[in-house]
């Protein structure tokens, strides 16, 4: 795009996107949402799902992270984005920040993490739980088992179902396995509001992830009595743990500290836009705000939120928030727990020396070559068919309890077949969610896909031919850190609302991939397959997937009490 | 074993057992079947299954081998085995073979293979047919409707169902697609009769394959009329290609040739037994001849033969045969289509390269770093299921169509847990055939495992724990070659009958493995999942297998058609 001129001195603004495995910062110039340059720092501990960094081993199902991690994309990420766009510090007037949710930690009045006290350091529950810590479904079942027998008015708005990866379900884990670390803990935080504390030295709480994640809905929370029916120590987990006083979209949240102005090379005292959650902030970035407009991000799993103009009680999407993705109408949500996560996975753990070589001397990725082998074979060729649960199913089954499955194998099965099954099964997952609006009356008119998934073509081509819709592509890699920058802007007061920012700064490619109507025709056929084996083993018909969770629980804990007695 | 001393000189007679990527030929006293030495030679063009040697290419599910790799087996590895045994080629009185089956080919009058002439060596379909060559699937679908329409008497011998691989689903097809190819042949020899002329240079036909492969029953062929119906030009391919003159069980097919006395270094004029089956003639070797003792050869594929005192008709074997394995009682055999080959599959198409440079680094093969990986774990802490087949399933559903399925899969599986749920899969199939046998009336006292894969104790365990019984094992991998053996003793007059040298030469560990009573309890919960799925997508409930390889079918065939339009 053209550099726009004006005869102001131009005003800049940085966003930083917090993600599963980084942290990424980007500096975005005001007037137009021009993006100058953007750094990337990958989490020293990453994702802590076998041991603590001491050694301490987790159980199954655990993700946990480091919160010094985050620090270190301040002071890594951000001044590396600064140098690397030439400007002037001195003419950055805000920053924002984006983070995974619900991803929370167990912190002291001032907002140490428990984790960080020598005294707790080696206890698993003093941590940062990410979002895919999935140790928690027993009290998520809970959760939900409660609420449906005292009929409590906001599960619907939760598609009916609270998943484990959200907030209550979280710290019940910690009272129930843990009660020491759950009373020694005098704040739980969403990490999207602890990092926004660390630069501002003051606290502060978003209205976006507690509508989304910790089921605040027409301006209240759950109520003690529900809290109680869930364990007699829960009562007060509001009340004592969680701040009602909920900063809204677009405020600002305080200005930079001392501190952290040295950490980010940024002037003290400018403006630092409330923290929020990663897919709803790359709404605005793909100027993507009106009702019917769908924005799907793509990574390491992938989050859809859709604005509508009605509020509609949708099964399985993970929540309506009024008001949640921009003022004025229903922000809906929905998710798919597993995408990227599942290709990195099968390249990780299941593709044979030879292609490794082959991508060696090519001098590409393993990803890359595998979509170039899968991208000549015509759809449907291949014979093969999956369900893309590796990491449960967040929309429209909400069960992280269901698992993935591969259907069609043969002695002539390859690699690049099985890759491509996975890409098509994530593309098959988006058009259930897809339709799952639709037929519950959130009116899906067009879609628009962003994140880092978007660069591979081919995933693009079997979207567009599996929802049998051309597609927008916002092609940034930075969708969510610019999203998080036009928040700033709005916090700095450059603009009046997030939907003025996004009018100016947003930008997508439209129809940047269109259906091929052969393959169309295939896909139908495949989805029909995909469809009915999602509803056979999703909806309980046949049980396979839990069950065969809960025989291997048993044989785990069978082998481990054996250990203990041998 | 100690070995025996007589007054009388030694005796020896040599097996040859011809496998599907190699022939092995062993070296056996007749007193005692003691196995002095033994030498294996791999298919120099081992399974052709891409393209022919010329690089012709073949279709989806084709298998062809080269009967040249079988005359050199005779010229190499009977020598080999000879010289290694340090006999006197003298004091060898006779020779015996097994073949894989139905493995077929046509050939001049003089046994002459087509596809040796210069003009039909491009041509697919001059080549032998191996067993497990999966494209006659429209064939015998065709050969099943209209015996069943018909009420043919001979349907329930075979389960019901006659398979893909055998005799008239192949013909059917050569007629069919090639019918320049069926009218040239003078002959269509199974190869199990095609290596006996060629140590004779007589042609004979054995009851072992008739029977089994070729709808031999109650001493006739399927009718003229029968196999008009299913091709106008198909009534004569009883009288005009297979001789009804049916050599059988211990018979002497006839003796060495100048010839083979040449390729294999043994006497002219030496007894030669009549060609056999390699899972059939396994039976002897393990002593396990009596009714209720099931032998599971278990290699590539998996061949199950069981003698019952009285007919039954049961549904998904894959025939029963009135002295088919020793006279006197009915044979009966099923089959797994893939048990090895999965594991093979697997080793070659889905390890990282991690699995393969810790085996490299530990000195040892990737099946054995697997299943040492796979042998820590508890049964059923993997979460995993799979359905075998990968290559199909013989019995009992008896449907080359169906294809392989694992589900369980999270971010969390590894390698060695799907190994050990292919094991497993395994496993649970041998279970459904052995319960299958029982329900219809066919008792199953004791089973006996052979083959190579009785080396991994960790499958040996499985089999034992899924199955609930004590295992009995040939622990020999010559199994086949020593039956072969024991029927050239036979032939040469050495013993009266096969039940009779299988008294003095067979051998079988009993009781080599017993069940563990823990696992026994996880294995029944895991199979009860098994037997859901196998039937729920085996018998027809759900058919996304068999759509799916519609749908690939039809990719194939519209990419082919796109390809030659552009």
């Amino acid at each position: 795009m053209s550099v726009q001129r004006s005869t102001e001195p131009a005003r800049y603004v940085v966003g930083v996107d917090f993600g599963t495995l980084s942290g990424r910062a980007v500096v975005v110039r005001v007037a137009d949402g021009f993006e100058l340059a953007s750094a990337v720092h990958p989490y020293a501990n990453g994702v802590l799902d076998a041991t603590l960094p001491d050694g301490t081993p987790l159980p199954p199902e655990w993700a946990l992270q480091d919160p010094a991690d985050y620090v270190d994309v301040l002071r890594v990420a951000v001044p590396g984005a600064i140098a690397a766009s030439g400007i002037d510090p001195g003419d950055v007037v805000g920053i924002g920040c984006d983070f995974t949710a619900c991803t929370v930690l167990p912190t002291l009045a001032d907002g140490t993490p428990l984790c960080e006290l020598p005294e707790w350091r080696s206890h698993p529950h003093a941590w940062v739980k990410l979002w895919k810590h999935h140790a928690a479904q027993p009290e998520a079942d809970l959760v939900n088992a409660v609420a449906g027998q005292r009929g409590e008015p906001w599960l619907p708005r939760y598609g009916s179902r609270i998943s484990s990866e959200w907030l209550f379900p979280k710290l019940l884990q910690i009272l129930a396995e843990a009660p020491e670390v759950y009373r020694a803990a005098e704040r739980f935080v969403e990490a999207a509001d602890w990092i926004i504390w660390q630069l501002t030295g003051a606290e502060t709480r978003n209205a976006c992830t507690a509508g989304y994640k910790a089921i605040h809905q027409d301006g209240r929370f759950p109520t003690d009595e529900y809290l109680t029916a869930l364990h007699p120590e829960f009562g007060d987990a509001v009340d004592r743990l969680i701040l009602t006083d909920l900063a809204s979209l677009g405020d600002c949240a305080g200005h930079l500290c001392e501190q952290a102005a040295g950490w980010t090379g940024l002037r003290a005292g400018i403006a630092v836009a409330v923290g929020y959650v990663d897919a709803h902030v790359t709404a605005p970035a793909a100027g993507a705000v009106g009702p019917g407009e769908l924005v799907a991000i793509m990574g390491t799993s992938t989050c859809h939120v859709l604005n509508g103009t009605a509020l509609r009680e949708v099964p399985g999407m993970c929540g309506v928030v009024d008001g949640g993705i921009v003022p004025g109408l229903y922000g809906y949500e929905a998710g798919q727990s597993g995408v990227g996560d599942i290709f990195g996975w099968f390249v990780d753990h299941a593709v044979p020396p030879e292609f490794h070589r082959e991508a060696t001397a090519a001098g590409i990725g393993l990803h890359e070559l595998l979509t170039r082998e899968a991208a000549r074979q015509a759809p449907g060729a291949h014979g093969l068919l999956a369900l893309d649960w590796w990491n449960g199913n967040r929309s429209v089954l909400v069960d992280a309890n269901v698992s993935g499955l591969v259907v069609g194998a043969t002695l002539a099965t390859r690699a690049p077949d099985i890759y491509r099954s996975l890409l098509e099964a994530t593309a098959f997952g988006t058009r259930v969610i897809v339709e799952n609006f639709v037929d519950h009356g959130v009116d899906v008119d067009q879609i628009v896909l962003a994140g880092g998934l978007t660069k591979n073509r081919l995933l693009l081509q079997i979207y567009a031919d599996v929802l049998n819709r051309p597609l927008d592509i916002v092609s940034s890699d930075h969708a969510p850190a610019l999203g998080s920058a036009m928040h700033a802007a709005v916090a700095a007061g450059c603009y009046p609302d997030i939907t003025a920012a996004a009018e100016r700064m947003g930008r997508r490619q439209r129809h940047a991939v269109t259906p091929d109507p052969a393959s169309v025709v295939v896909y139908d056929r495949l989805f029909s397959e995909y469809l009915r084996l999602h509803d056979l083993f999703g909806r309980g018909a046949d049980d396979v997937m839990r069950t065969l969770r809960h025989i291997a629980h048993d044989a785990r804990a069978s082998a481990s009490g054996s250990r203990a007695a041998g």
